[in-house]
């Protein structure tokens, strides 16, 4: 096997890069348009990523300070805790533009009994030790819209069953917006006319 | 910016990388799927590909040894030269399964006077060099179905009338194999019809 071949099956073992986009990569690399230096700085930062990059010990999200930033500023407000399922989902809600400013929590995944998943994968006994510190008076369930998700969204409201002063409040479900109604899909239209709101 | 912003920023300047995928490559690569062996692989492989690749000295395509493994192989038919733009045209033909067993030649790109792409660009004076060799019965024009290559192959034609004794052929035009005719662009369609063959 070539260097040329070897780079294109490692690009193709990537999520969302298959054979020929592995292809088009390694020859983009190897081609004019992308240069020595560049294929340096790209090589090292992916050989190195996971050396400088690690789960926050507090929240979970990826991060290069312990604690990360966000668990670490102490303008944000420290009552409010929200419940994602992955590291990535941290970033979509602080990249959302709604200015969340409360705090965030790590499961690591949702239950998923089909996949082998259950309570004890996902940071379960985590999540109730920092609920006890009793700083948190809001959690925000934001686990996916799926069927996993909404087991874990349960699973977390019955676990919080027993600290009434904490409100627990879920992400709206309905129509995305820009949608068209006609592209829509069953579920999602079901549920956004079964809980319709007043204008 | 922190290093996986680095990272992300990076990925998505490669092609048919937008961002969202550039996102969800950088977490791949630090999640528990990806190991820090096959991190340290992949990032020095691209880091070095360009040290260790480079285009053939006789036929352009990318590799490894001078000349390339084509070039040097006496087993090949040293009278058939296949015509591509684009070094990876080589290794995609080589995979056809067509069974083609004669030498190629990397032009480099087609012409093209909107990209500012004239003949000089091109890989021209290599190439009648080669054929002034003498050992070139037949010459493949398999550069691209568009107006670009289209022009490119009319111009190598001309270049070839003064070697009456060169068959120059072209790759044949028509109905892609497992297409549908509603779904196949007007263009296509029409030449086939011209250029209908009988049975």
């Amino acid at each position: 096997m070539t260097s040329l071949d070897t780079l294109i099956s490692m690009l193709a073992k990537l999520p969302g890069v298959g054979p020929k986009s592995a292809q088009r990569i390694a020859y983009h690399l190897i081609g004019q348009k992308s240069d020595q230096a560049f294929n340096k700085m790209l090589g090292e930062s992916i050989a190195t990523i996971k050396e400088k990059v690690f789960p926050c010990p507090v929240c979970g999200q990826f991060t290069e300070t312990s604690p990360c930033e966000i668990c670490s500023d102490p303008t944000r407000d420290q009552s409010q805790l929200c419940i994602v399922e992955q590291p990535q989902d941290v970033t979509t809600i602080l990249n959302s533009g709604a200015g969340y400013r409360g705090l965030f929590f790590v499961l690591g995944g949702a239950i998923s009994p089909l996949d082998g998943i259950g309570p004890e994968d996902l940071h379960f006994g985590k999540l109730m030790k920092r609920i006890a510190e009793g700083h948190i008076k809001e959690v925000i369930l934001a686990t996916n819209p799926t069927d996993e998700g909404e087991t874990t969204a349960l699973y977390i409201g019955r676990l919080l069953k027993d600290h009434p002063e904490i409100t627990v409040t879920r992400l709206a479900r309905g129509l995305p917006y820009g949608g068209d109604i006609e592209y829509v899909d069953r579920n999602t239209l079901a549920r956004s006319l079964e809980r319709r709101i007043k204008l």
